[in-house]
Parts: C-alpha cells; sequence; structure tokens
C-alpha cells in the first residue's frame, strides 16, 4: 500500500473525551473515529488489525472443530420470551417497531436465535457434537459506552454455542473452545488470566472470564501467585471464619446513641470513634421481590452475585428509600437486625463481632454493644461478601492479590437453559428423547485491539506484534527529493510486495522525515526500513526493529532477509 | 470439511414462504433459514459462498486503488438532517431512541457518515483522489420484504465513496470502478447489463445501475441489441414524436357524455369503444406541494421519475381523492384538461390525439371530441411517459426490448451534494479552497449469490461457478460399509486439502447413496468425486462435473490432475 493512497490520518494531540490510553493511541495513530456515542468508525490500518485478529480466530475455532456461519442481527422479541430472558434484560437490549408493529431487538447476543435454528434442523445423536460460530456486530445501549471501543454500543463478538448428547460430551466441547481461545490470545500477543466467573445472565454452572490485567479494567479477579488461582470477585469464595468464641462476659449493654445524619458505616465509625470493623452494615434486599436483611462487617462489600446464587433467586435488588422505612420503620441508612422482622442472613465474618455499632431502625440513631445471639438473631451463615486481599487464597489459603482487569472472553457452560424452552432433543443411540447440552463462548473482538495496546505500548507509541500489525513493515524514504532514494525505496517496495510482505511505504510528498519517523512508531509498524541518501551511498539501508528501538545498517540486497529475522522474533 | 461435522441441512421440499426460485433453491440447499420477516441466516455453506463473493469484491476493489474501512451501523440522526434526507427518506430508515433519549438511524446507506468523517480529515489536493469503501450490514425496513435474500431488511452491501477535486478527475475514480465492477460480476459469473439509471435519492447527475435480466427482478430495463444501449425504463428518453399536423376540419364537436363508474382509461375505451390510444388521462400531481395536470395517452404509463427531473422537484406525490376533487371540482377518475386552472404538462405522443376522450371533470362525465389547441391548451409538451417496446431507441433508433432485471449493483455521480451541506474542501495547487466531487458505488453482497442461482440452476439444483462455490469439490463414498472405498476416499479427502483444494467429504453415515448424489446436485459443488467399490477394484473412481452432468472414470492416482482441469473450465 502506497500511504499517499490511503487513509491514515495520524493525530499529535490526544483527543479530549479520551480516558484510556488504548482509546487515545487508537485515535491518535488514525486507527479509529467516533461517530457517535459508543460507535466507531474503524479506519483504513484499525480495520487491517481488525481483520488480522478475526483470522486468528477463525483460524483456531476452525481447528477446534467449530463451523462458521451469520446470524442477523434484527432478531424477533418471542424469542427472548419464550427463554424468558425479556424480563430480565433491561434497557440494554435495543428495541424497535417496525413498520407493521413488530417488535424487533438488535441482537445483544445470540443464544435465542442460534438454539431456535438449531432445534429444527438436529434430530439425531449422530449430528452431535456441533459447534457453532460467528463473527458478528452485536448491538447494547450501554448505560456509559467508554474506553473507545471497549465499552461501546455498536461491536464485533464472536460467538460460539456448542450442542452436545450429555454433560461428559459437553465438557469436551468446552474444553476445546477452551484451549482454542488460549491459544487465540497467545498468538495476539495478549496477557491473559482464565478466572472462573459467575454466569450472569447467561445462566448455567460454571463459566470462565479470559481477563487482561490493565488499570482500566472495570471487572475485578482475584490471583494466587502460589496455586495459580484465579477467580471474579464475583464469585471468589471465602474461607469459612471459625467463628467467635462466645465470651459473654465481654458482652457490653446494648444502648441506643444519637448519630444525626451519620447514614454510612463510613461516617458512623468516624462519628462514634469505633473501628470500621465494629460497624454493622444492615442491607435490606428485594430477592425476587421478598424483602430480606444481608449483614455485611463495615469495612466488607457485599458480593450480590454470591447472595443471588446462595439464595438461588433471579434478581437481587437493593430496596429504595420507601420501602426500607416500610419495612424497617426506620429511615435509610439507620437499618440494624435488633427487632427486625426479616429473614436475616449475615456473612460470616459478622460472626467475630462483638459488642458492634448497628442501626436503630429510627431515623439518626444506631445501637451500640450489639451482639448476635444475644441481641439479634440470624437466620443464616453465608458467606455474602466481596473477597478482599487480606483473605486466604480459596484453594491453597496462600496468599492473593486484586487486580482490575479486561474481560476478553467469556466461556459458559449451559446446561439445558435453552434447549429446555426452545425444545431441542435429539434422539440417542438407544430412540431415547435427550435434551441437547449446550455451552456458549464469546470473545470480544475489538477489545483485543484495545486490551493489546494497553499492555504493548511505550512513549512514542504502539507497539504491535506482527500477527496483529495494520502492516507489518513501512519504508520510509528519508530524502523525498533524492532520485536514487526515490528508486531504491520503490524497488524494495515492489520487491517486499512480490515476497508476499505486508508493505506500507511512506511516499508523502508533503512530510518531513521528522514526521515519518514519529508516524512510524506512533502507529507500531513491527519493522521500519528507513532509505536515506548517505547509507545508500554506501549500498546500505537503516533496518530498525520498533520493539526494541534498535536500528542497524544492512546491506541493500540483504534487507529481505534481515526483514524476516526480524518479523520472525515479534 | 467433512459433512458429518458441519450442519448442512437440506430440504427435500420446497419452503413454503419462497415465491423465487433462488430463495427456494438456498433453503433447500442449506444456504439460509428465515429467521424473521427479511431477515436470514446464512448457514455455513451459504456463509462460505457470501465470504468467496466478498473476496472476490474485495480483491478488484483494491485493485481499483479504493481502501477499505468499517463504519458502525449506528448513525445520529443529526447527520440525516443536515443533508436534508431526513425528510425524504421515509420509513424505510430504522430510528430509534436510545436511553438518553437521542434518535439513532440504523444505517440504511452512509453518505452522511462517510463525509463527515473525511470532512475533518483531508485538507489538501495532495490527499485526493480518494476511494473508500466497507463491506458492511445495511438496515432497511422494508414494506414488503421478498425473494428471500434479494429484498431483505437486513442485508450486506459494499459500499464506496470516492472524492476528487474536480468533475474530471471524479470521472477517472467513476471509470476505475466501474470497471472494477465489470470485472467483479464477470468473475461472478454473473450475466450483467450496465444500464443508465436515475440517481434518486442519492442525488447527482448521472448513475448506472448494474442489471442481471430475471423474470423475478423488481426492476423494468430498455436493452437495444443494435447499439447496446442499456437504460433503465426510469430514464429512457423517448424520441420526440413529430407532432400531428393541424387538420383542424377532422376536428369533431366536443360534448358531454355520460360514463356512469367509469374512471379508469381502460373502462372508458371500453364503454365507448374508441381505440385505448385515443382516451386521455389527466393525472393531478402535486409537485414540491404545488398542484399540476399531467396528460398521457391512454396506453402509455406516466413516467413519475422523468416528470419529476423534467420539472426540476423534490417531490412528486398524485393528489389523492380530496385534493382532486379541490383542484378540479369534478371527482377522482373524471378528470380532464378542458377549462382546468392547472399548469397542463403533456406527453408529446398526446399531440398526434385528435378528437380525443377525455374526463370532464364531473362525476360519471367525459368529454369527447376534445383537441388541444382548440378545447385546451398544453403549458409544455414534454417527455412524461415509459418507454415502450413500439418506441424506437433513444440511441440509435432501432429496435428495442423490456425486461425485467435484479439490481445488483450501482454507480453515482453525486457532485457536491454531500460535500456542500458537510463543508468537505480542500486547498488545490494554487492555495485555493475547492469543494470536493464524490461519487458513490453500491453492490449487494447477498444479491450476487441470489442472481447467480436464479441465472445458474437446473431441475436439479443450484450449477456453481468455482469462484463463488462453497466448496469446489465434494468427495462422495458409495459404499459406506466397505472399508477398502471408505479408506481410498479419505486417502483422497486428506491429498486434496494437502493440495490446497476446497473439498468437502460426504462421511455421513446414515445416508444413502442416492441422498447423497441427490444432495451434492442440489447444492452444486462443481465437481463430484465418486468413489464406488465396483470401480476401486479397477483402481479408478468416478469424476463428474457438475454443470454438463457429464462422468469419467479415472485412474486413482490421476484424480487431483482432472480435478484440477475441471475447476478451471468452470
Amino acid at each position: 500500500m502506497r500511504w499517499s493512497r490511503s487513509f491514515i490520518p495520524t493525530v499529535k494531540e490526544d483527543p479530549q473525551e479520551a480516558e484510556a490510553l488504548s482509546h487515545k493511541l487508537m485515535v491518535r495513530a488514525g486507527l479509529i473515529r467516533r461517530l457517535t456515542a459508543g460507535a466507531y468508525t474503524y479506519l483504513p490500518l484499525g480495520f487491517k488489525a481488525l481483520k488480522k485478529a478475526e483470522s486468528i480466530i477463525r483460524e483456531e475455532m476452525n481447528a477446534a472443530g467449530a463451523v462458521e456461519l451469520l446470524m442477523p442481527a434484527l432478531q424477533p422479541i418471542e424469542l427472548w420470551k419464550k427463554t424468558g430472558r425479556y424480563d430480565v434484560i433491561g434497557d440494554v437490549m435495543i428495541k424497535f417497531k417496525d413498520r407493521h408493529g413488530r417488535e424487533i431487538a438488535l441482537g445483544p447476543t445470540h443464544e435465542e436465535v442460534i438454539t431456535a435454528l438449531v432445534s429444527g434442523e438436529i434430530k439425531s445423536y449422530k449430528d452431535l457434537p456441533l459447534i457453532l460460530y460467528q463473527i458478528q456486530t452485536k448491538f447494547r445501549d450501554e448505560l456509559r459506552p467508554r474506553f473507545g471501543v471497549i465499552r461501546s454500543c455498536e461491536f464485533i463478538m464472536k460467538d460460539a454455542y456448542s450442542f452436545d448428547i450429555d454433560a461428559k460430551n459437553m465438557e469436551k466441547s468446552y474444553k476445546r473452545i477452551y484451549e482454542a481461545y488460549c491459544r487465540i490470545f497467545e498468538r495476539c500477543g495478549i496477557p491473559y488470566v482464565a478466572a472462573q466467573a459467575d454466569p450472569g445472565l447467561m445462566g448455567g454452572a460454571v463459566s470462565h472470564e479470559f481477563m487482561t490485567p490493565s488499570d482500566i479494567g472495570e471487572d475485578r479477579i482475584v490471583l494466587c501467585s502460589s496455586c495459580g488461582y484465579a477467580a471474579s470477585t464475583e464469585i471468589a469464595a471465602i474461607k469459612n471464619d471459625k467463628g467467635k468464641e462466645e465470651i459473654a462476659e465481654k458482652y457490653g449493654d446494648m444502648r441506643e446513641v444519637l448519630t444525626l445524619g451519620k447514614s454510612t458505616a463510613l461516617d458512623v465509625s468516624t462519628f462514634l470513634e469505633v473501628d470500621l470493623t465494629n460497624v454493622l452494615k444492615t442491607l435490606i434486599y428485594l430477592a425476587d421481590s421478598k424483602p430480606i436483611a444481608v449483614l455485611i462487617r463495615g469495612d466488607h462489600e457485599a458480593n450480590e452475585a454470591k447472595i443471588k446464587n446462595r439464595l438461588k433467586v433471579g434478581t437481587l435488588i437493593l430496596a429504595g428509600e420507601e420501602r426500607v422505612v416500610e419495612e424497617t420503620g426506620g429511615a435509610m441508612g439507620f437499618s440494624g437486625p435488633v427487632g427486625l422482622d426479616l429473614p436475616i442472613y449475615a456473612d460470616h465474618s459478622v460472626k467475630d463481632m462483638i459488642n458492634a455499632v448497628v442501626g436503630a431502625n429510627v431515623r439518626d440513631k444506631h445501637l451500640i454493644n450489639a451482639n448476635h445471639g444475644k441481641n439479634y438473631n440470624v437466620n443464616e451463615w453465608i458467606d455474602a461478601r466481596v473477597i478482599t486481599s487480606q483473605d486466604a487464597c480459596p484453594e491453597c489459603g496462600g496468599d492473593i492479590k486484586l487486580v482490575t482487569a479486561i474481560e476478553i472472553g467469556h466461556t459458559f457452560k449451559l446446561g439445558t437453559k435453552y434447549s429446555d424452552p426452545m425444545n431441542v432433543h435429539v434422539l440417542d443411540e438407544n430412540g431415547k428423547e435427550r435434551q441437547v447440552i449446550m455451552g456458549c463462548y464469546g470473545i470480544g473482538v475489538n477489545r483485543i485491539l484495545a486490551s493489546l495496546i494497553e499492555t504493548s505500548h511505550d512513549e512514542n507509541g504502539i507497539i504491535w506484534p506482527v500477527g496483529l500489525a495494520p502492516y507489518e513493515v513501512v519504508i520510509i524514504p528519508v530524502n523525498k527529493n533524492d532520485d536514487h532514494v526515490t528508486r531504491e525505496a520503490e524497488k524494495l517496495y515492489l520487491s517486499f510486495k512480490d515476497e508476499g510482505l505486508d508493505v506500507v511505504i511512506d511516499d508523502r510528498s508533503q512530510k518531513s522525515p521528522g514526521v515519518k519517523f514519529k508516524d512510524a512508531d506512533l502507529i507500531g509498524f513491527p519493522v521500519q526500513v528507513i532509505v536515506g541518501k548517505k547509507a545508500l551511498d554506501q549500498e546500505k539501508v537503516e533496518i530498525k526493529d520498533r520493539r526494541t528501538g534498535c536500528s542497524t545498517l544492512v546491506d541493500k540486497n540483504n534487507v529481505i532477509d534481515k526483514v524476516r529475522d526480524l518479523l520472525n522474533v515479534n
């Protein structure tokens, strides 16, 4: 490609709206442009990188035995009602009425569509296993689109779906895709961990999130360096505390204190000069619409995913002001377990709290010296909080750390969540009808590029691995008015193309060498071939490795070999 | 690919909802499935053919110097208001409000988006010419989706946009894309004509429609076999008739006759026993909201595109009942030019009408012996009708024929229709600001497959050209329980793959040879390699050419050469 004939609008300054480094670099390097909130155009260079990511995904999915197809974005709403997800997906799904009044959704995901498709077509165990996938555009009306293509309203996803005769075979399909994902992210040069995760809206028992640790990550994961345990904080179990010894003599007398306007645990702890670990938070939730109380230590964070799973409820929503008043008789921020007529679930760590501060269920009042078993009772002790870095590894008991991460892929074991309502069954070897067992598997294709850039750059710009680079090599003729330079650069360009190298020549006549060097570093082509007059006079050209920044002068007849060597190690 | 591991659900019976042959065959051959009105899933085989069409398009567009990018489907409505197309596009554009109340369109086309994109980025004549394209999903809320993927609500389009410094250079870009289109359709094996066409909503002066003649075509084109003239009937000019001689002595006396309920020209002609060519139709239009009358001979059809262009109006709408009564004083179906107080435009052919029957502007009454110049006056004689096969070729005067056709591509010279409101200009060599001249160019990728099938099939199924075929070769082991057959078929399969042939092996254990042969013909793989026991005993396999239906026995060691020979001629 000739740079002058392409459309590579690089930018010197960081775009104002960008928070994430990858977003800034993608705009500056001329990879993307924002069209509207959460919708980006992939410019020619960004598009090329995207296609390379897609190729890697396609090769590995095909090698894993998955077969590609393409489903529409337009989906009839009836399918979502059939699986019951219409009621839970909420505003994130874009819906509209067509000219005939039919309600249509813009697919945020395709479990319903693929299950309905397969339902009519597979009949026998001989049609299984079946793994289908697509690389297709998804739509989500994000509350807060951000970080460029990382959280956008329109994005490209590779979504795959497996169909098996039983759980044992589903595990095999799951493993094949899991391993394909590992190969994909390795080939893309993206650091990742496969963390155990909560299946959430997708349903099913177990899932894995493929996560790239990054400061801008919107998810938190737990990592154990001793045993390799990795899990989403949503799911990471906490080693059950032993529970306090009953030392009744330590119990103080419970009494009411005035805590004017102090409605958070932190405010109360500061105001009463007690440790935050001795303030009890009482959260009023609606669990499938029924009110419950959940007790959490002041310095801990409630883990709604774990509570939901433990209580086996579909929805868990914090009660609003009005409902809190109705259920507790008090005010928002002053709830407590004493005298509360609701099912009370307490986190295990609450067992150790002696003489705790709790809400009095009266506005502006708390109780001190509250003790469970004495002043209030707990219906059930559960694991209800988010793990902290002070907790032990759930697997080995070793030290853990919490990091934020970008989710780049997710694998789910769905079981019969979709095949059941859609009635997908086949006949087994004995002619018996069997419900099909499903799995589903997603990769955010856009996020591959953004995550790569988040984790692979320097102060001058992006550092692409060869597999994803928009072009593998850039040729930069330095002295634009020198015929010899122009001629040799052109000759090299044509010979590179003949050799099948993915090359661009920076033939922009209006740009100085300085600008060309800066742009080459900013975009991050793995190899730069610099053709200058002085070196040419010695029959040499300069070759620069973007990753190391090292340059070497090479005999102009050996350029291709040297370039190939560099491409092989990058 | 192993058939048993893919997802190729062939069907014996024609699907009930399908009208077009291509639609029937695409469903039966397991290429597509309908999800909802106008939205289809491409199954693995359909997807592969689609990707092959895309590859051909991509190669030719790149060779023409166009550069690929990818724009979002989500478009802010403001862009459509800026160019004024928001008011004219109507219900075909899908719109919805996002959770923040912003009105968003699902792009039916991308002139606005690409122009806004380029606007901020190109500055100098050195940035031009620029041709950008994408292969991307479009959305249109079709009134009547039909013919499978031919007229659907979600479809894949290759849309390209050219930017040039002046009209002369735009012509060069236009010619490059025009020629690329010819190569694309030739490589896809689709018969086509490039017909002159009306630019319509796109705007600009001249356009070409690439049309595949077909019975199910929704457009009509004029073809001249003498000079090669090809045009849409919307635009095909009619050789100006000389006009009648003034033979006033032939004029009868005009008088009123009762024509109870006869409100169409045909009804009136039958009822009064006069030739249809002597009944005058008077059509009341609102041209940019102003009422006008257009006179057309009874057997002719008004051509609204030509009238609109001639009158230089943005909208031309037939007046409704109420408005007709208001403007003529009479009733719908009984309008006439005599005493009518509206601007009257008459088609040239009306000049020859002597003693015509015209509406009386009174319900249930017509006038006979009406003559222009005597009983009514025409403000302007224009070319206002659709050409017929009785007319002469507008270019050479030779015989023409009218055929229906499927539009598979369209090229437009846009001029400054978009660069003007979007303010896209560059500095020329003299530092002077110049408005950029644009062109735009579309190909319906889905329609390539459907048009190919419409024009290339036999009673057994589809006949693919090698370039588009889902697989080039199918290997059919006939005797599934014979180890020798299975082993040799497998060996061939692996050697074909090694040779880089695009091959599928029909390893379905549950299917009879008859079903396999039928499916192979139905899907239409160009070459079938049939491995049977009897032939194998003579060290031979059978090779069948799908197009000719001819089979030959070939030494099993020469199979690859023979297959390659066949692929080269198909």
